[in-house]
């Protein structure tokens, strides 16, 4: 095995891309992801799985049909499987993701915003 | 669903035992545990699974039979199925741990150290 430490903020500062999340570790069939955001992202939702947000800089919000939260750095949410959502940020919100490997940034709704995936960093 | 954000430093300020993981959130059959550490774990692996250390604050290390790697805040660090580990903190270092529900802390090791399953907080 490798010993390697993974330190979110040297991982950030390797990409500058908004909307495109870089794998930077894997557990099991599951990823770890980091993204920067802002702006608006689309709606969408995946149908397989939950999906968790953790806030490591900056804040943003997701947008649900019933509501809406609000997240700060040091807080997290778990998005449930197949509930729509859409993430916002009105400045530059850096994150981290973890879900199964495969998951599509857009879900079933793919467009221009789909990213590539298993980008790692 | 319920809209609630998951605020780690709340969550951490709820309870105050070392080695005792408390679950803050699920994501499909993974749990998101908080835990305070100080001072030597013991050794123990994971058969079934690889598990993740996120150091929130603080600083830790985990000893392997190969090596040891130090943990700093915002670093992480994936554990390998199966593979024998001792985590080590000199001071009170608080840490977020990812791995499938059902995981004890002690794996496959037991003992005096081994904390109650799925405590939420």
């Amino acid at each position: 095995m490798t010993l390697n430490t993974i330190n979110l903020k040297e991982k950030f500062s390797m990409f500058s891309k908004y909307w495109s999340p870089h794998v930077i570790a894997e557990m099991n069939d599951y990823q770890f992801k980091l993204a920067k955001i802002k702006g608006e992202f689309i709606w969408h939702e995946h149908d397989d799985t939950d999906e968790v947000f953790i806030v490591i800089e900056g804040s943003m919000n997701i947008e649900f049909q019933d509501g809406m939260v609000d997240l700060s750095e040091g807080e997290m949410f778990v998005v449930p499987q197949g509930v729509a959502h859409k993430p916002f940020a009105e400045n530059e919100c850096k994150i981290m993701l973890v879900e199964p490997k495969g998951v599509i940034n857009t879900g079933e709704s793919g467009g221009k915003m789909t990213a590539p995936n298993d980008v790692w960093i």
